[in-house]
C-alpha cells in the first residue's frame, strides 16, 4: 500500500510529518510512504532516523507551502509546486497510490480534493468526520464538521452512511448509533431541514438511527455518530474543544493563585496529566475526508509525530478494510426512490 | 412596576419562584409581584416567609401546569387555566403590568409570547439572549439561542441590535463588541447566510461589529455579543454547558478513584467550589426574550430561589432603563433602505 505524506503546512512540519509517518511504517510492513515536500529537509530528517530514500520510502521534491491565509482557489491555481497540490496530483494520477495524509490548510485541501479527486459513486460531496473522546471512555464521530455548509436533506442521509461505515471499518464500532444534531430530542424539533431529515433517516437501510441529539449530550457516550450540516457541526466540535481548553487553562491559573492549591495539585499531578492526555485531540487522529475515491486524512495543524502516525493508521485502516466499497454498496441500497 | 411570576413549570416550582421573587422585592421598593399559580400553595409559601397577599403582593389562581412534553400549540389552546397561559393573558391585557418571569416550558412560552404579546415596532420575531461567563471574569451574550431556527439576514441585523441594547441597559456594557458566529474569522467564510450577513453588519449604525467569531473563542472574553441563527446558537450554548458539566463530572469521578487525589482535592476544595459556582448558569439569570413589547424572562427549568431572583432583576433592569424604546430607535435608525 502506497500513502503520500504532505510534509508541509503544519506547525511542526516537516519534522512531525516525516518522523510520524516513519513511526507508522514500523507497524505496517506492507506500507510504502511517498514524502512530498522540500527534498533536502526530508532527506535530512530521514537520515536523522537512520533511513534514506529507496525501498519503501520515496521523496518527491515540492518545496512550496500553502498557508491558511491563502484563498483556496488561488492556492490551487498558483501554487502548483506546493507539497499539497503536488500530492493531490500524484494521488489523482497514480493508480497505485491509495491515500494522502496532510496537516496543511483545510480549505485548500478540501477544494483541491473536491476538484481533482473523484468521488465514490453516489456521493454528492465529501464530508469530514472528526472523532472526539466521550466521558465514558468511548468516542463519537461528527459528520460533517465543516466541508459542507449549505446542505440538502439527502446529504444528511449520505453523512449517516459515510460516518457509519467509517466507524465500523476504522474503529470497529458495531452498528454505530446515529443521531441527528438538533435543538431538542422530540421528533418534530428543529428547522425545516431537520424536520424533513428525521423521518427520512428513520427509513435509511444500513444505519442505526436512534433519533435527535441535543448538543449538550455529545460527550455522554450515548451516541457513536452525529450527523449535521457542516456549519453547526463545526460549531459543535470547536465549541467542545474550546470549552475544554479554556476550562483547563482556568484550572491551571486558579492552581497558581494560592500555595495550598499548588500543594493539592502536586498530589493530583498524575490525574491532571491523564486528563490533559485524555482531552488531547492529537490522540484521536485526524479527520478523514469521507466520500472521495481515494482516502485523504487531514491532521490538525498542530499535529506532532504521534498525531501524524495516527493519521497514517487511519488511512491504512480505510484502505485495508475496503471501506469505500462498503460505502458505495450502502449508498446504492439506501438511495431514495426519486433517484 | 408590576411583574408577573409564573409559579409553575420549573423543577423547584412553586417554592423557588415565590421565594425568589420575594427576595428580589426586598431590593426594589417600587416592585409589585403578581403570583400566578396554585393559590393555596402560593399563600402557604408566602406565609412561610411572613408575607401574605395585599400591598405589593397579589395572587391569581391558575393551578394547571404545562410540561415540556406538550405540544406548544395544544398547550396554548387547551390549558387556559395553566399559570403560564393565564400570566401571558394578564400581560397582554393589563397595561399596568410590565413583565413576566417564567421557569416553564420554553416552547410553549415562546409560542404564547409570539402569538399573544405584541412586538416592538420593527421587530420581525423575538429572540433569546442568554448570558455565559467568560474565562476572564466577564460575560458574553448569545442572540438568538433557539427561538428562531430558520432566519433571514435581516434578522441577524435585528439580533445584533436587540442584543447590543440589552447588554448596555441590563449589564452596563459600553459599546458591546458584536461578532458573527462563523466557521472561520476571515470575511468570506461561512454559508450563504453568513457571507451575506457580514458586509451588512459592517454597515449597521448603533452596533460595534468586530467581525466573525469561531466558536472556540466564545469564552475568550474577546466578544460581548455573538449573533447567530437560533439553531447554531442553541448548539453553541448547549455544547458549552454540556462540555463544562461533563468535565466537572469527570474531575469528580477521577478524584474519587485514588486516595492521594482525594487528599489533594481536599486542599483544593475551595477552588473547586469557586469553579463550580463560576460555571453555575443560575448565577447569570435567565434568558430575556428580546423584541416583545412587554418583557418576558425565561429562567432555566432547574432555577433555584437565587436564579428566580436574578430573573426578576433582569426584568426590572429592562423596564427601568426603558430598553425597548432604545431598541425601537435603533431599529428605525438602521433599517435597510428596502424597508
Amino acid at each position: 500500500m502506497k500513502i503520500l505524506i504532505d510534509c508541509h503546512g503544519g506547525d511542526n512540519s516537516p519534522r512531525a510529518n516525516v518522523l510520524g509517518a516513519l513511526r507508522a511504517m514500523e507497524r505496517y510492513p506492507d506500507l510504502e510512504a511517498i514524502f512530498v515536500g522540500d527534498e533536502a529537509r526530508i532527506n535530512a530528517l530521514l537520515a536523522e532516523n537512520g533511513s534514506q530514500p529507496g525501498g519503501r520510502i520515496s521523496v518527491v521534491h515540492a518545496p512550496e507551502v500553502i498557508t491558511g491565509e491563502e484563498k483556496p482557489t488561488d492556492a490551487i491555481r498558483l501554487k502548483k509546486d506546493s507539497s499539497m497540490i503536488r500530492a493531490i496530483k500524484l494521488l489523482r494520477e497514480d493508480p497505485e497510490i491509495s491515500a494522502l495524509v496532510s496537516t496543511g490548510a483545510t480549505g485548500s485541501l478540501v477544494a483541491a480534493a473536491t476538484l481533482r479527486i473523484g468521488r465514490i459513486r453516489g456521493v454528492r460531496r465529501p464530508a469530514f468526520c472528526p472523532i472526539l473522546p466521550t466521558m465514558d471512555g468511548g468516542m463519537v464521530g461528527i459528520c460533517d464538521s465543516g466541508a459542507n455548509v449549505d446542505i440538502t436533506v439527502d446529504q444528511l442521509r449520505q453523512f449517516a452512511i459515510l460516518g457509519s461505515r467509517y466507524l465500523e471499518n476504522v474503529y470497529g464500532v458495531e452498528k454505530p448509533r446515529v443521531a441527528l444534531l438538533n435543538i431538542g430530542t422530540e421528533t418534530e424539533k428543529g428547522d425545516a431541514l431537520r424536520r424533513e431529515a428525521y423521518p427520512m433517516l428513520e427509513k435509511v437501510a444500513d444505519i442505526n438511527f436512534v433519533g435527535n441529539m441535543e448538543s449538550r449530550d455529545l460527550l455522554s457516550g450515548k451516541y457513536d455518530l452525529v450527523v449535521c450540516d457542516g456549519f453547526s457541526g463545526n460549531v459543535l466540535v470547536k465549541t467542545t474543544e474550546g470549552t475544554a481548553l479554556e476550562l483547563l487553562k482556568k484550572i491551571k491559573k486558579d492552581i497558581y493563585s494560592k500555595t495550598v492549591y499548588k500543594m493539592g495539585a502536586l498530589l493530583m499531578k498524575r490525574m491532571f496529566a491523564d486528563m490533559k492526555e485524555f482531552m488531547n485531540y492529537q490522540n484521536y487522529g485526524g479527520s478523514v475526508l469521507l466520500g472521495t475515491e481515494k482516502t485523504i486524512v487531514k491532521g490538525h495543524g498542530s499535529s506532532d509525530e504521534a498525531a501524524v502516525a495516527k493519521c497514517v493508521d487511519q488511512a491504512y485502516a480505510v484502505e485495508k478494510n475496503r471501506m469505500n466499497e462498503k460505502i458505495e454498496a450502502s449508498l446504492k441500497a439506501s438511495a431514495p426512490d426519486e433517484e
